[in-house]
């Protein structure tokens, strides 16, 4: 919320003109009541042919910083580095900017800030997490108080995508990212996505709304769905579960913040394994108010722009992000110092190790692999990369943070037997 | 969002300590952040023994009026007769309205939103509907274009706990509303919600916000579910389906608002059915960003709280809703002018009025019931209430409204034959 109630008259420079420029332009079309306008799109190949007037056209982005009339750019380009550079320069010159740009945004957020705040001047990025789905402005705005508790969602719809694809048509991952390539829903080096990194970078924009602590994708804890191979399907639909890449942020009584990406077994029939495809969820977990579920398409050119519409909107009343939990949170703080409950598979036992499970709740080994089910903290987990190898996966647990009570279950199970040093021994005797 | 940018201090004048007057109280404990405090608690019976600081209360609503330190008022009483002077009073005072008064607030709607802007000061509800759900706020403020088609969800926490406890225990409408009367998720006086009342009035304010359209809740098709019997409920089965309490606003092309509150038909599996007890849940369908979905808990008296909370917390940052929409709107009109797919059950034939279908698709009769699939419009539902009266029961389909398609179908049936005059003849052949 800001200070200006007038209903300003955007006049928009747009960079980039693929498929969530070419439908946010689309969608403005059909948008009259928001008296918008685009002035200028900012492209790289003035002479490729393109469907409208191609006056509106350049390739030069000074020319839309010097137009006094511009007073946002929507910038919807590809290139992280390069989007920086158009944000900052924009902002620098008082104009608002909106993105959906999640790496950009993640990797430069101080920054992002401290410009905001200098030039006195809105960024909004709605569209970068979730597409169309309200999920920033909710945490800015509505969950803006010491009640929430957890933020945990699905957030990259690529990776859903492929899931979706290998549970229901059981075939590789190889074939399944093809799929989704071929239906727009993966890019042409898919490794942002299926490597967790776009899940990553939206889980720090996320963490900074909901919780007001800033950090860098590299201080979180996550990997993305390569490793998940056919053993893995199999022992999902054996528990009755479907495995699904999940993001959370969860807020200890201390403060310590427990971020993660990480491929989890989540129950039939639940919320989380009913958002299929393209589908993104968040949801949040407050005191007093519970948990609140919201769900929509979170990948695809049009529920993209239709975000990137609502920031425009949101701008002509002089909306801003004002970032309220960074300025007040003071106990907030990162955290590794939590157990997780984890399944593990590999082709070998020596792919594991197995000294740094906290305990061990049940152990299994056939001739071409093993699998492990046990808790492991995730300082652990965050120091070793044995677990993102070739030939290894992880799944969480469809309760994620490992309890007393299955520590008493390990223990009462003899695990206690095959820790540590031991463990080997018992099962190579 | 508002002229107000700095963080007011909010002192507290809390009309009734009810459930969600306690329950406001004891989340304010929680949330210190919230520089917030409750300064004065007016209620009926000064001497009733409460489980705080006696000199708390007062039994005279016009102390707190005269007090202006009290900068906000929180209207958390029943009686909505009462509720509507205490907060006119309060607008007409300068001071900011908090309540969750839904059927206070839609029969005096108009007079609200001129008060607001009258005396220049906020008035908040977002408690007034499906509790702490973050619903009015974002069809305020994110929704706020000319892309919103349709609004819909199950938005009374009573009925949808009624229903769920008759369809997982098998029991009676009235065993069902005894266990709900017991878990407090119905009233001693439960017909508000049973006959539909509390959705009715919950729509309104759902239509304003989300398509600039007052409407008086009698202007609404509605019902209840006291109806429903155990028919109803096997028919459902038969069908995979579930019973849910819908409300629906649905926008056509030519700006024609359809607002119905009627139970539904809801697949199994299907994100409606899977929202249970005294769970709400509303879903947006807009043009480009396609369907979102939204669920939590509905009722009781934390998630209430919870959502005043958040008025509270809005009001710091002097928010207030700006009924954009009700501005803008120049071609939204309630209308009555469509086709609506439903199942009527009724005792004896003769409890139907067959006349006013367009067309029947199907027709099943039995020794003690008929049950007759077909489509009838809104206005001939409206106009009529036979439909309501006991022993007959309507469920609208998955798909509620009518289309060519179904009409087709109807008549490739030779439905055309038992249309009208001829159909009770031939029934009777």
């Amino acid at each position: 919320m800001s200070a200006q109630t007038n209903n300003t008259t955007l006049t928009i420079g747009l960079v980039g003109f693929g498929v969530v420029g070419k439908g946010l332009y689309d969608v403005l079309k059909e948008t009259p009541s928001l008296k918008t306008k685009i002035k200028k799109i900012c492209i790289k190949d003035r002479n490729k042919k393109r469907p409208i007037d191609q006056s509106l056209f350049t390739d030069d982005f000074s020319a839309l910083l010097r137009d006094d009339e511009i007073n946002v750019i929507a910038e919807l380009i590809d290139d992280a580095d390069a989007a920086f550079k158009i944000v900052k320069a924009s902002l620098q010159k008082g104009k608002a900017v909106v993105s959906a740009n999640k790496k950009m945004i993640a990797a430069h957020f101080d920054e992002l800030i401290f410009l905001q705040k200098k030039y006195n001047v809105p960024f909004l990025y709605e569209a970068s997490c979730c597409a169309g789905i309200p999920i920033i402005r909710n945490l800015e705005e509505y969950y803006d108080n010491d009640l929430l508790l957890q933020v945990k969602g699905i957030i990259n719809g690529s990776t859903n995508f492929i899931l979706s694809r290998i549970e229901e048509e059981n075939i590789s991952f190889d074939k399944a990212l093809k799929i989704a390539q071929d239906a727009g829903f993966a890019e042409s080096d898919p490794s942002l996505d299926t490597e967790g990194y776009d899940a990553a970078n939206k889980l720090c924009i996320l963490a900074a709304h909901a919780f007001g602590l800033v950090v860098k994708p590299a201080d979180i804890l996550f990997t993305g769905i390569t490793n998940i191979s056919s053993p893995d399907i199999a022992y999902a639909r054996e528990k009755n579960c479907s495995i699904r890449l999940t993001a959370c942020a969860k807020k200890s009584s201390t403060g310590g913040l427990s971020l993660f990406v990480l491929p989890q077994l989540v129950p039939a029939g639940s919320e989380f394994q009913q958002v299929k495809n393209e589908f993104n969820c968040l949801e949040t977990e407050s005191c007093f108010a519970d948990r609140h579920f919201f769900k929509g398409k979170g990948a695809g050119a049009f529920p993209t722009a239709a975000a990137v519409l609502s920031d425009l909107s949101a701008l002509r009343y002089g909306y801003r992000y004002e970032y309220k939990k960074l300025e007040q949170q003071t106990d907030v703080h990162l955290s590794a110092d939590y157990l997780l409950d984890v399944i593990i598979s590999a082709e070998s036992i020596d792919d594991i190790d197995i000294y740094s499970f906290e305990y061990i709740e049940s152990f299994q080994r056939e001739k071409d692999f093993t699998r492990l089910k046990g808790a492991i903290s995730a300082d652990k987990l965050k120091e070793n990369d044995w677990w993102k190898q070739p030939g290894v996966s992880l799944l969480l647990a469809p309760e994620p943070f490992a309890t007393a009570d299955a520590k008493r279950y390990a223990d009462s199970l003899g695990a206690e037997l095959i820790k540590a040093g031991s463990f080997v021994d018992t099962v190579d005797a």
